[in-house]
């Protein structure tokens, strides 16, 4: 009798969903809630990001991509303020033509960032939708009491450091849109293939998470373009910020479509999907990350100073740029 | 230059969600996160639940009851696993035909949810797309470390109880794809409203939610139907029930529906919407949450039995009802 009533959700849950939910308050996915008890001396960190199929993302991207990316859009803001990830729910719409295929694909690119970022399913909500695909997710990281690293306490005299590279993702989507600029930027195909893997699937800086914690006066992660979320951190700061474009890390793909077309400065500074980390710190702080994020091979660069005023203005060749659309909005 | 920097994201955000966000730790919604500290000794429960446009809800719908819906379906399964609602987030994906009105009115029917609930939005992310509307919330509660109350945890001999009136919404998603069932019905216009505002605005049992946690045996929220629900909760219990049809508590609305065509009996028992709960106790126990639930002036029925066995059978006029479709499944 217990088949007659096991629907077609709770088949596909027991398959592609429970071997992600490895979390024992996860229950196995077979209840209707999850249950965490929080380390104790510890703060829960909530975020909630997602991807929407021809927003996000493309509908023919690989399908193992697709939760990975919305996955790694949460995991980039634990990372930014300081957290530790420790669990994720997510809800699932799917279209017609993402079929049970699909779907295994989907799941199988999701266990190994559950793997490699221990950011297990706590639980989730399966549809079908006449609609398009799409993909939202919670999740939770911990961090002490009190250490959540915020965007609102920048302080005068801060430096401001990036980690990564910027620009990738945005000159990886023109590429994705327009794949003869490979030949107009004069890129090899491996630098091509750089830039849209940037784009493709972020790489959260998770490993330096800790750090961050440690070292930050103020940070948030990078995701609308450094210009508008540096623009963010300040108003949330009550501080202005100066930035030597000059020193603005740059892959050594975006450096060579620079060279071909140097008014490309603007989408690498105001582009979204960098999913890096802008920090203000003191200098001290800034060596101590530098040397933490050394030891887990991640770049950490000093690109500018925080200043009393408001604003962000980006110094090249001692002019402040103008951008015509100082940040990226999906919106 | 603060404004130019500013989004229609940000603004929008300002405009009808901040009003949502009172909790201190939701930062106003500037931050990257959402910041939780747990009340010493307790557990976090999770859930993630949402709507899509043209199958949880009708497009036409007042957007005031959009959210609302989702958030309650949300708050229903924290009050069958007996926890405090604590906060949400959420994810709005609008499409076009939902303008920045209807945007006004969807965040105006949920404030009042965020205070009747004492439930505040933390965090969220809004999109635009071309695809349909859409909210996904995930929603967090509190309960006192190790006293969830499970699917799992029936016991043989406990008696099996269900809050409120079954199948009212279910009836009332018939009548509102084809009103003229109103008049086969023989229902007058004050029943078929009953009826309606069931399906369209779950009346989700969160006044009861200390009181299951104190005396069920196992509980869960009843959203697919209570034949499949039940169902899942002897499954996951290892256990059978018997039902008594009989004693199924049905509103005023549902028994003259039932009394003009008695085979509505199937989408009673199996539709879904019902936010209801159903919970195996002790008979010990039921009478004490009978008066706990007196006191908040919400109905519990005892409709049956917890025995050995698999299986959950439906008794009506002494033979046990056979469903052409147990459970019901959005999917």
């Amino acid at each position: 009798m217990a088949d007659i009533t096991e629907s077609a959700e709770d088949r596909l849950i027991a398959r592609y969903f429970r071997p992600l939910a490895a979390h024992p308050g996860a229950l196995g996915l077979i209840d209707d809630a999850a249950v965490l008890a929080p380390p104790p001396g510890c703060d829960l960190v909530l975020t909630t990001d997602g991807v929407i199929a021809g927003v996000h993302f493309f509908p023919d991207d690989p399908p193992e991509t697709v939760g990975r990316k919305a996955l790694r859009m949460n995991l980039s803001d634990l990372a930014a303020k300081g957290a530790r990830p420790v669990g994720f729910l997510m809800s699932v719409a799917l279209a017609k033509e993402n079929d049970e295929t699909w779907l295994a694909a989907f799941t199988a690119g999701l266990a190994e960032d559950v793997r490699d970022y221990q950011c297990p399913l706590m639980g989730g909500d399966t549809d079908h939708t006449p609609g398009l695909t799409s993909v939202s997710i919670a999740a939770f990281g911990v961090v002490p009491h009190g250490t959540m690293v915020l965007r609102s306490t920048a302080k005068v005299g801060d430096r401001v450091a990036v980690t990564g590279t910027i620009g990738d993702a945005a000159l990886g989507l023109k590429l994705h849109r327009d794949p003869a600029l490979g030949e107009r930027w004069r890129l090899s195909s491996a630098l091509q293939a750089h830039l849209r893997q940037r784009y493709l699937l972020p790489q959260p800086r998770n490993a330096l998470a800790a750090a961050v914690r440690n070292e930050a006066s103020a940070a948030m992660d990078v995701s609308d373009g450094l210009a508008g979320d540096l623009a963010k951190l300040c108003r949330a700061s009550a501080v202005a910020a100066e930035i030597d474009v000059a020193r603005v890390p740059l892959s050594d793909a975006a450096r060579a479509a620079l060279a071909a077309e140097p008014e490309l400065i603007e989408p690498v500074l105001t582009g979204g999907d960098d999913y890096e980390i802008v920090i203000a710190l003191s200098a001290d702080k800034l060596a101590r990350l530098r040397e933490a994020a050394g030891a887990v091979g991640v770049a950490v660069t000093e690109i500018g100073r925080v200043q009393a005023g408001e604003g962000v203005r980006f110094i090249q060749n001692g002019k402040s740029l103008a951008f015509t659309r100082p940040s990226f909005s999906h919106f």
